[in-house]
């Protein structure tokens, strides 16, 4: 292998493939990332055998390839050296395959290599009928919903992101079973076949943060396995094996009580309160919806107790009491960006569901707790 | 006690004064930050037994006092919901001594006090004689050595940084016993009394830290403690007991060896290097002066090695080669801001000095390492 690129195209590709090292170093060749150079460009790849993630970069962004071949180096090491490069050329070559260089004008970094064939052996291909998305939609759909999964073992699906593709509508769903957050949105194209897959939540937001820019990213879904495929880069990733509990009735249609809070004056109050919780863990908050005011009320044994109000629109006039984790409001609230943001509830001991004003594309679920 | 004070002028105070909060929590009260207000205004002081901080508000910042009195309140807790807190009037009282409530329009925090008599009782006054000095000189005097400190309690004086005043020449130094960092300036008023003492590293960053813009700074120097008083800002921390090895002559001056170096080249080349070194601990850079060129090597057995190069001006036009920790090396050069550095040396076996060029107020050592 030889080959002579500038610093900048190479990492661009060394950055998203990287997430893809194993942290947990059990088996030492996925500490590498496989470089493959062919006639057509240059392959990076690397895996923990659970997720897989490869980039492209088109020979017509390699200012020369001298001579195809295949090495694979430390992975973390080489990133953070590049990554400390001045804007330079850099050439690769390795000497059989047990050694690699990448020198420039006056630096000389000399790699030892992983053994070819310990490298697991990913088949890439057979790829047909494409799931077309906005690949910046896809990523905000996955910020949006994963961070409620569970992060329990014992319920292993719920620590996966649910994904329903049906005709047009794509759902995305999330619970750790005390709260839950949805995503639902149109694609531009009907698929024939329905998809209802669970992917590890921690592996799709490896793949979140390599999407940067918007492009029409494709999606294909295996039996056990989903691959994207954005730009030059795909994503591989295993699914998790069971049937995600079906979640469409635990959000109510209709409404008891409809309050319309400003949304920044609901998460900055709730904030404060909630350092007088009792913990990090108990960490309830009590609410009080009374004509246009919504009060707050914390206590923490040892150190003492709040109570805030602020304005609200309370739509259908009625009053209630209902308790609930801060920290899981908190969470959900944040993923709202509008001014305003509805509070919809039907009881002190029913699900509290938040939407935004004029927009149904995303719904947040929390369960209240009893605090009698 | 009853009074009434914009939010931010409480923050400013509670900022700093926050920072001598036990975060061990052995003793409650440690926890506290005591509020007492008198008629010329409001003290707030917080003490771990080892420092002590207190700020004064001035009663022409407060917007009325209605009832002078005593409280202490849980200091973390209380920082975070004052931080969090609109831009508002706080109206602060407090029932009998053991409860005291934080009011705004909307919203009423009631903290549980600590009992007054628990609290250290701390003597903040017999100040007589200060050593005046420019407090953002001081901070970069301390942040430019307290780096070099020891971390371990084996040699507890090595923990602290001495500082040296004899007439108008004030010397701060610290050292590991592997690399030191010192700073040499003159103050505008001769001392009478020469002053050498040695102040806990961990301490005195702390008081660092809450200096943020330039005053005359008051430095008291006692047996036992030293005290700075920086505008309404008293601090006070204990000393360690002990002679402070004598480090003079571990300078030299005069160098067989004289290289200036580009110092941003210098230390991007050393940081890419070192991560090829063998490990953390042992982070072992070789380096060779020959002519113009300073050629930096380091190997990692297990990933491979290294070579790079940079040129210098080599004004003594002698060779050596030279080897050392590059962490100690990376952090020494990180204390420079010009854009060249002097390297000074003797031989392979003596320390290594770096200096700034045309300003001889900082000088770092590093005790080169044996690799044969």
């Amino acid at each position: 292998m030889k080959l002579l690129i500038e610093k900048n195209k190479l990492l661009e590709s060394l950055n998203p493939v990287s997430r893809a090292l194993s942290t947990r170093n059990i088996i030492p060749v996925l500490n590498g990332i496989k470089f493959e150079l062919k006639k057509e460009g240059l392959y990076l790849t690397a895996t923990d055998n659970d997720i897989t993630i490869q980039s492209f970069i088109d020979k017509k962004n390699i200012k020369s390839i001298d001579e195809i071949g295949c090495s694979i180096v430390y992975g973390k090491t080489l990133l953070e050296i590049i990554k400390r490069l001045p804007d330079t050329d850099i050439l690769i070559e390795n000497y059989e395959s047990n050694e690699i260089s990448f020198k420039t004008n006056t630096a000389s970094y000399n790699f030892n290599c992983f053994a070819i064939e310990d490298f697991p052996n990913i088949k890439l291909d057979d790829m047909k009928d494409p799931i077309i998305l906005s690949s910046i939609k896809f990523k905000e759909v996955i910020n949006k919903t994963s961070f409620a999964c569970s992060v329990q073992e014992s319920r292993p699906l719920l620590t996966g992101v649910n994904i329903k593709i049906q005709g047009d509508l794509f759902e995305c769903t999330a619970t750790d079973s005390y709260r839950l957050s949805k995503v639902s949105i149109n694609i531009n194209k009907t698929i024939q076949n329905n998809i209802n897959i669970v992917i590890p939540a921690r592996n799709i937001n490896e793949f979140a943060k390599t999407i940067e820019e918007d492009c029409e990213m494709e999606m294909y879904v295996f039996n056990n396995k989903v691959i994207f495929k954005n730009n030059n880069l795909i994503f591989q990733t295993s699914l998790l094996n069971g049937n995600y509990p079906n979640t469409d009735n635990s959000i109510a249609k209709e409404f008891k009580y409809i309050v319309k809070a400003n949304l920044k004056d609901l998460f900055n109050t709730l904030d404060r309160a909630s350092l007088l919780t009792q913990s990090k863990d108990k960490n309830i908050i009590d609410v009080e919806i009374n004509k246009n005011y919504l009060t707050i009320k914390a206590t923490n044994i040892e150190m003492g107790k709040v109570e805030e109000k602020i304005e609200i629109e309370n739509e259908t006039n009625n009053s209630i009491k209902i308790s609930f984790s801060a920290k899981y409001m908190l969470e959900a609230l944040k993923m709202f960006n509008n001014e305003y943001v509805y509070l919809l509830l039907n009881g002190e001991i029913n699900p509290i569901v938040l939407r935004e004003i004029d927009n149904k594309e995303l719904t947040e679920l929390i369960l209240p707790m009893k605090t009698y």
